[in-house]
């Protein structure tokens, strides 16, 4: 949104452009109604009079630059690229403009992200912590700049944050196979320092407990979920011989590259091996593999992202908030009784 | 990257901290070789004394934000998504940051996302332009911001550019199914006025024309490629006995639609259809749908959008540049011989 320099009003830029304030405004806001001829005449009388442009100026005053930073895993997983939109989205409505900052999972990455976001004074930051240690998450907290975690939580929830109940989807995702009579289950987890990860791996645990079994170690794998790993995981697993009749995947970024990797060994799915993701991304992209995942609302996900980071920016010193979404098992084709 | 106020030099920096030069500059720019604990020292060193965080005073004496906008259709399609990344990637090596807008393809949203980037000082904008009009060109080009289009261009070719040839890569779709023997192939383009959509329609006619033969117009159909309107679109045109044994779409994104569509109908894509998409985002994102598409090189887009525009904002009054990359054909398992 244009930002008045203080100086020049609404109403100065109406005289000078011989339009009332009204269409002023509209032009100045993207509202319809207006000749795009008209439309552009305002904007440009704007820039050359310095009403337009002055964000930097009116924010060295103001002390805010109405600019939020998102430092996320890896923008083109589809996941992200989806919570992605929300954020900006819901940010658009309030003014605010988001810088993208991809942490490719790796710490030092997410510190220079951080130091980018920082010296560019923005008011906020959204952040999926790498979680490789919390150094990062102090070095926020130290520059008192707002922040709310997106995904991920740290065990002591010291600090604001959305996340999905990921250990009840990792029980739901687990139950559903057991439910079709698949016991020997791969797992493909990431790492345990990754709350999500964790806590979907605790889930899956639940599952077998609630029968009186447990699963496999040897069926427990953990994969980089950030790079296409778990093409080599199934393919080193069926290599040496291990037998599951179903894998339970992290996510479905990772159940797309088990079922590719599967496919590309001769195997069937869900004939040969039932296969289950995470994340739900089908509901937001239409792709034509009927994969079976555990749902999660990315629309009130970005919602909450967002109020919470806004009230936050508002009022320093109101209680933290951690906000946990609910789940649910969405089966679709890519899984079937064991037969 | 943190800038510095022009008071505080480095070297006052490591001496308030008692680290040397070295150490302190590495702190700063994320290089590896620290401890987290000296690393957040000199970090919040830098922020206490105003080293980081003067972006903004710096703006205001340079005249430069170091920060561009992006303005694509929709993060969160996988090829915006895609280009994105590494259009992020290759500002960060020049200290660049960038602000992600959506047009939602929407010539209004796009002129808002425009007004948004001016009022933000940006140094310059990567745009996908929606084209409806070229009113919004004319809004950057008066404001004198240098841009980028990214993926399309207009017919006078008057603004710099990267984008695909989309021509050839339109025949080289349609000459694949032609060989395979199809030719009731149904076309899913977008409008018209969008360069991409036209230039990839124009290589269908070429190859059809090739072989001294015309594609029948009651299949050639134009579909919103910006939202799930080609699900419907196949729907439409199954079930009011449209005969095509093969179909040609805009892109990936579309071509997954059109399996989903099918697949609901209970057709097998390629035993009832050969299906065939442009883009090729499995050479990034390992979905188990071997679809067949027109392949380009995301990276050496990424690469060359980046030149062109930091060449741009280097050197104002350069001649104008269009990139055009070639495309090629990817042929995989959703496209078969007539049988």
């Amino acid at each position: 949104m244009p930002q008045p320099n203080g100086k020049l009003k609404l109403r100065d830029l109406a005289r000078l452009t011989g339009h009332t304030v009204g269409t002023v405004s509209k032009a100045l806001h993207g509202k319809p109604g207006l000749s795009l001829d008209t439309r552009e005449r305002i904007l440009k009388a704007a820039k050359e009079t310095g009403y337009i442009g002055n964000a930097l100026a009116g924010s060295l005053r103001s002390g805010t630059t109405k600019t939020v930073a998102i430092i996320l895993g890896d923008i083109s997983n589809p996941l992200f690229s989806i919570f992605a939109k929300q954020l900006i989205a819901g940010l658009k409505d309030s003014g605010y403009s988001a810088i993208l900052l991809n942490t490719d999972e790796n710490s030092l990455e997410e510190e220079r992200a951080i130091v980018t976001a920082l010296s560019r004074n923005v008011d906020g930051v959204f952040i999926c912590p790498t979680q490789q240690g919390s150094a990062n998450m102090q070095l926020l907290k130290h520059n008192e700049v707002p922040f709310v975690l997106i995904g991920r939580h740290f065990d002591d929830d010291s600090f604001d944050g959305v996340c999905f109940d990921d250990r009840e989807g990792g029980r739901l995702a687990a139950e559903h196979l057991l439910s079709l009579g698949h016991r020997e289950i791969l797992l493909l987890t990431g790492p345990d320092y990754i709350s999500s990860a964790r806590e979907r791996k605790q889930g899956f645990f639940d599952a077998f407990r609630a029968l009186r079994l447990s699963p496999d170690p040897k069926l427990i794998r953990e994969v980089d979920i950030a790079t296409d790993a778990a093409v080599h995981a199934v393919e080193h697993a069926v290599g040496e011989g291990a037998r599951f009749t179903a894998v339970c995947a992290f996510s479905d970024y990772v159940a797309w590259q088990v079922i590719y990797a599967l496919n590309g060994l001769g195997l069937s799915v869900p004939g040969d091996v039932s296969v289950i993701g995470f994340d739900n991304i089908q509901s937001d992209i239409r792709l034509p593999v009927p994969l079976s995942t555990v749902g999660c609302d990315k629309r009130a996900f970005g919602r909450r992202a967002v109020e919470l980071l806004l009230g936050r920016i508002e009022n320093p010193s109101a209680p933290r908030e951690q906000v946990r979404l609910k789940t649910s098992l969405v089966a679709r084709g890519t899984t079937a009784p064991l037969g």
